[in-house]
């Protein structure tokens, strides 16, 4: 399996890395990079050309949406009559039921799939990217396409087929709430001095708190019911620990924590 | 400055990694290792000779009482008979007020500062230890003690000064709200589904969740006020920025994490 033409829009960390895949697993004979950080992208090798929106549509058997989301929503409306039928069309959106709903009322002529590969770090732009930033990670796909399938196992990640609401759902707990809950105890600790004693249980937990607000306000505002539920479920549970203690808390904890892959 | 001999009550992850470290800098001309972990120690190198707590007293310059709080305030309470005049008595635990107020009233021969070394790991025991765990890491004093301080200078780590009252303070802000936080969401994710679409962000806000209540249990008895302070005022923040939205709190978030070394 392997692609004629591929189009990336929006070549920072997760366009351009994904760039760099295709080239070192050999599976596209050609990559066009869109947008603003393409010069970066064709700098490090993940991309061939750069080009404008409609001009490298028609010749794309792939189409990859890496933009922030709310600009993925508006280029969602501006690419069907530019697409070939048999195109296929995803996008690495952070949040995927506003996504979904705007490509099922936009995109006709080709076969859009979302997609959303859990990873990254709180570094952006192309200079960050590396080919091997999917290697073990979950990549959700909104419905079975064996082709996409294909290709994110071949880069060495894991497809897992959600609906949007599903995932939605599920990324507000296991992606939004950490990300909000680091920014919250940082927020919380500013001017405490705490830094002063820091260890490695701090340094872990504020990490998520480096990511810019420009890279959350869309998931922020694309999944706004579901990450109010998850917050207000947590305060719920936070307090009611506070008042009757930590000892159960600790083993159901570990548990969980024991299911989450930590060597990758 | 070296120690002629050196003894390490509580041969666990801390006292182990601090006798291979004393070793690793030629510090100490023999180590005797006190408890149940010593022969694991012994087997790794960590120290050189197994003892009763009593015996070995009387010979050592140093003495590390590297315990769980409880057993470290009761073996406090014992010591005092067996010390030399000249010897330097310090802890690892990681509260310092309590076990400051009971050395006070029983280590009368011999010269106690209190000690805490932000080191540390969600592994146990000596079999976890490393030479190198220290390095980089601040270590608080309570009180001045220039041996002591250059003692922790020659392992790599750096030395603060920080009164007991201080210390418990700052460090119910710094590392036991990042560790019930961390226990509050992974417990709270337990059966929600949500490791099916974990991220980087999720390994990483789940690390501490590994960590047993056995060895919290006495970090939160003895600093119960400051972390109720610390995790109600985080309770607090964390519903306000639910309502009004964390816009604000990303950058100010940001600007703390920002000081906490990232490469130790």
């Amino acid at each position: 399996m392997s692609f004629r033409q591929v189009t990336i829009v929006g070549t920072g960390l997760l366009g351009a890395s994904f760039g760099l895949a295709l080239k070192q697993h050999q599976l596209a004979s050609h990559i066009v990079g869109v947008g603003g950080a393409a010069p970066g992208a064709l700098h490090i090798g993940a991309i061939d050309e750069i080009a404008g929106l409609p001009s490298s549509l028609p010749a794309s058997d792939l189409v990859l949406l890496a933009q922030p989301i709310q600009r993925l929503l508006s280029t969602l409306e501006q690419l069907d009559e530019h697409l070939s039928p048999t195109a296929l069309v995803t996008d690495v959106g952070s949040t995927k039921s506003e996504i979904c709903r705007v490509a099922a009322q936009h995109i006709r002529r080709a076969n859009f799939v979302g997609g959303h590969p859990m990873a990254g770090k709180e570094q952006r732009g192309p200079q960050a990217a590396s080919a091997a930033l999917f290697a073990g990670c979950t990549w959700v796909l909104t419905a079975h396409e064996p082709r996409l399938e294909q290709l994110i196992q071949t880069l060495g990640a894991h497809p897992l087929i959600l609906g949007p609401v599903a995932h939605d759902r599920l990324v507000a707990q296991s992606s939004h709430l950490p990300q909000l809950l680091s920014t919250a105890l940082a927020s919380y600790l500013e001017g405490s001095g705490a830094e002063r004693v820091s260890g490695p249980g701090l340094r872990d937990m504020t990490r998520l708190a480096l990511s810019n607000y420009e890279l959350w306000e869309d998931i922020i505002a694309t999944n706004r019911d579901n990450i109010d539920a998850a917050l207000s479920g947590l305060i719920a549970h936070l307090e009611s620990l506070r008042q009757s203690g930590f000892q159960n808390a600790f083993p159901t904890a570990q548990s969980f924590a024991n299911k989450i892959p930590r060597d990758v």
